[in-house]
């Protein structure tokens, strides 16, 4: 399998999320990054470009000349993909640009600041045929593949409750000092209609619907604005209605002072119950009714196939939020090549490619649309 | 200081939190139980008795005719308090004529099955000026107590959110079997209206106010009957809104399959954290904003002041929740000494007796009330 | 069952271990302490005892005036057995003394402060024919008997392998400042010719013994004497070895810097491995050849006949130290009340009366000189 | 910053730590693999180098023909480096040839099978000047960096005890079932004469030496064959002393059943102690005198400038042990640019380059020969 040749959009040099996308794609081996734009300013591109081994030729200031550029270059020195790591609100845009200009694209979440943007990106997605994948990275830990597959061959019974939490504490800071720093997040121009909810509740939102297969039908939010002369929110929590009966709750926050990125969940079933952390992410605790727990650890035999396939160590090496982003890579990958290859059925685990993609982003920012409409009205439960 | 004498509702055979009652209050040697009601069935009541060593003639049938004996003893012998740990739906009955005829009570929670009811006692205790006490046991754990003096002292700064959740999975079986035991927490004649609630979700409430001095102003709740044919709760979770601005989220659950007896809280200001698990009760973590933790643990001689009183064995020696039962139970007998030797003011913490009592059963029945109203209303908020 | 009377030796204002003792004699209700001496100092010793609730007819000075004045007292109020709780150097005395006049013994660990001690004490026993347990009280948790019973029942396969570390850190504060506090266990004229071995490396080893039924046969002995002037080990490690070509480890120290009481233990079969930390004592891990956990709690069904028995509360109630403590003397009680009734086979275990006794008080003390010895040679390995 | 060119030697299809060199090598963008000898098999060498994206005319057959040839090469193309990542016996001669072709290495450890051998390469490294580095990868996480400062800058006190284990659990099948699988590990002719100690002891001893500083003087140990047929260690303990009287414990092991990877180091100074599990390893426990524990996360404000630069993502986004290797490989690169630029002095943190070297591989070999000579023995204590 040849090695696919990929640009990105963003990794400047105080982005550690644009390095892990740089990083994680070339992991394993499967492509590597050769263009890019890297700054809107063109001397701080060149230079962070430079930087990251990329031939002067390849480094553009600008979306728009990277598409025109590559579109001159032969078929096979093309890239084949490019990675969106911009801020919130340049998403839609280009992803639409570079998905009609012919190249496949993984994106960042959230897919776009709007509903009707990710319902516009479907369109185009539809029309072009061109692989879209989104980078809800913590779904590619063997952990969540190992719970996905408890729940489906049903060791769990039937669901009951889902309790899901994220909590960061960066913007804790804010509170007594608006002014320590600056972040794009809390600027509405940038983020879009919400900090919080669009930059890791729709995290926590795809880990549940990942794992579980449920998306909320009904929900009630309490969404805060804890930092002074925030007008986004910074910290709120959910109710949630899932169909069957289903129960679920979702907290996130970024002033939760001293939490680093405590991404948890917890689902109940009427046999057994599942607990992961993604801060201690190489392990997945089933609480059984005996009383009894059961821990699965990663790379070890019993995991289901997908949760094997997954572990590129054994146990006991930790492998990290980067591997996990680089499985997410490694299916947008044999997307890519599948789709080439016109096979058919495409392979790729149960669901078929086994990634996030369009309807994941249409299902975060319908959530959240939902979410800011509930924390302004009056009434308990806002349908979906 | 002599033994106090005191007389129990409850701890029949099967039990296990009357046996907790009947052991914490001998724990620390500062009373004997020497006379009770073991049960409803007079023949299990005398084979009970004899078997905790109670003397025949001071195991009764019922309240009534104890009270009624008792008052004929001389007072030296007479028994100075009772503890009421019976089904729900007697403990107002039981604590109002205990109190009106001279006798101390410690109550198992809830202190009764209604607002309505809670305020009678209050009347009660008002006009008799008896010492009555709330088994909150958890709140007796050193760590809590540290967690308190920690907010009160400023560690934590402004205080943003509070998560708290109980989560036990007990009922669960009953989710596929609803015949495969029998439990009068089901049974709103006995338990009153609720039962995950006002079983569990009040402990829950009692642990934030008693660590914060919060009560929640403001209720969204969502309750939920999982077992087939429950008219009451077995799962909940509100949204709470303090003064102040401060936010929190309450889940309480007794179909989380696989959960023990599972009461964390977290909670944020604008300077720390603090993180409390009563199933590992002896270390109390306090997330930093410099993002380090710092681990207190129980028994160590930098504790508060009340902390350090509430340890009785070295760090490393777990004690249990029993000792943290005790130390309620310690709280309570003060209170009688104090009232005795008219002692002004009376020692104890600086919030008095230092133990949950009638305002604390108060505002557990006010959000049990608050909260079933809210789950029948399409209202979001309802105020407390 | 009629309630046991018991008297005590120690338990003196500032002994932690010895208000353990009291307490968890009390605790389960089958025995109840109304004797004692509190101190060699006469009216510390009777303001103890009163604070006790010790009536002051049953308050002793010493040991020799308890035995004398108890067994002038008519069979139905004299005590039935007695708990030594005195530092090491008067266990042996005060032991035969009791066993030879009638009594029944339960002493703290050591035994006494030599093999040869320990050896007088079986032959009294022996002679007498008394019960005499030894309180090694972490062998009383539940989750040391589920522990025992897994590798019985040969879910470990064969053995391999044992580690045991038991860290404490209080003796640190002494290695800058010697006069920092008093202690007797440094005093070899008191606590015998070791102060960390033979306080707490026994325990260790006693957990060994009591788990997986081996005594080593062959030490190699490192001690050290970290504090300045001081004369006695307060750290060291021993590498053991068993029979059957099964290797062990035991590590014990008091100048652990910061631990409280850290004893943990690590046994490795050829089928799967267990890990229990006594800090922690309501889980145990065992680590399965699949590469998966399996995590038993107290309290909860699955556990062994003997474990779910040694559990008193509900799963997630911690039970602490003290209700380990209390089930090894609700099985020296078992046994009195067997040895008075005649009954034969006595119950309690399949090990007889499932207490330590008199032989694993001998292999303690055999364990500790063969150490001392080994320390002091040049040869690899010192047979026991 | 030019990327720097490298080979390898090794990293075929079934070496999970071959490509674990191969990606921790390109992971920070400073280098990228460009020629390799990927089997000894001709066929799979070159499927495994094709799969790799390797140049079809930089796969070589053995190491003589990449010699020869990338020496043929202008300086400009041709490798700096070479990653050597095959089984032990291979090293020194491997290590020296390449040394002695003007290549730089970095080896993964041992660095040979003998003493002798080890002093050999050191001789050549001296003469040639060349960069040598070894993959001791665990000592590359910021959590390793921040144990190193806090001991060096004076926070633990005077050290008194290191206790340091490794417990693995793979070879375990083995003992029930030798023929289960296969692996050079266990064969003298390839792994040398020790498979634990050589494998995972010396990574043990590594962490205490990088962290503390400290080398053993002397040492007495117990090693044993626990799979039948078996002439090498598979498990093994190993008391030491340090100089200034302080004491240490080592204990490695590969049947350890259960156990993944469970590099564990708990260090005791008169002040505070430490405690790291690489299992879990951003974080770092260290236990302060007045018995609360602070806990060091990796990615926070407060930690040493080394341990931060070592961080590459924020708290909460676990890095894993591929970045802790790629750390080490980044010092190395720093290396070589540093000595073709004649920096004088070389920058690299307080101790030079801040990787392990030569002098950590004699000492690795030093320490193995000592203990497999002491398990012979009948003295208790051996130099090293």
């Amino acid at each position: 399998m040849d090695k696919l040749k990929g640009g990105i959009i963003g990794a400047g040099k105080d982005s550690f999320i644009g390095f892990a996308h740089y990083a994680a794609a070339a992991l394993y081996n499967e492509a590597e990054i050769i263009a890019g734009v890297f700054s809107s300013d063109p001397d701080r591109c060149i230079k962070r470009g430079l930087e990251l081994g990329i031939e002067r030729c390849r480094i553009y200031c600008n979306c728009t000349e990277m598409i025109e550029k590559e579109n001159t270059l032969p078929a096979e020195e093309r890239i084949d993909f490019v990675i969106i790591a911009t801020p919130n609100y340049l998403h839609c845009k280009m992803i639409k640009a570079f998905l009609e200009n012919g190249f496949h694209v993984i994106a960042d979440k959230p897919i776009a600041i709007s509903l009707a943007e990710a319902l516009e990106i479907k369109d185009v997605q539809k029309k072009t045929e061109m692989v879209l994948a989104l980078t809800h990275g913590y779904t590619g830990y063997p952990m969540v593949k190992q719970a996905r597959y408890l729940i489906k061959s049903g060791k769990l019974g039937n669901l009951i409750n889902i309790l899901v939490s994220y909590s960061q504490g960066w913007l804790s800071p804010l509170i007594k000092n608006p002014e320590e720093f600056k972040t794009w997040h809390l600027d509405p121009a940038i983020s879009g209609p919400s900090c919080t909810m669009l930059d890791i509740g729709i995290h926590a939102l795809n880990l549940v619907q990942t794992i579980t297969g449920l998306v909320p039908e009904k929900v009630c939010a309490n969404l805060n604005s804890t930092i002074p002369g925030n007008c986004l929110d910074d910290n709120g929590t959910v109710l949630l209605k899932f169909n069957n009966g289903i129960n679920g709750l979702l907290h996130a926050s970024q002033v939760s002072t001293g939490e680093g990125n405590a991404l948890r969940i917890k689902i109940y079933g009427d046999i057994a119950g599942l607990s992961w952390d993604q801060e201690f992410p190489e392990t997945l605790e089933m609480m059984n009714s005996d009383g009894t727990s059961t821990i699965f650890k990663k790379g070890v035999p019993v995991l289901s196939e997908d949760a094997r396939k997954a572990s590129n160590f054994p146990p006991g090496h930790p492998e990290g939020f980067l591997c996990a982003f680089a499985n997410i890579y490694s299916s947008f990958f044999k997307a890519i090549h599948c789709l080439r290859n016109k096979q058919q059925p495409c392979p790729g685990g149960e669901s078929g490619w086994n990634f996030p993609g369009i309807e994941e982003g249409i299902a975060g920012l319908a959530f959240v649309e939902a979410i800011l409409k509930s924390n302004q009205s009056s009434e308990k439960w806002i349908a979906i």
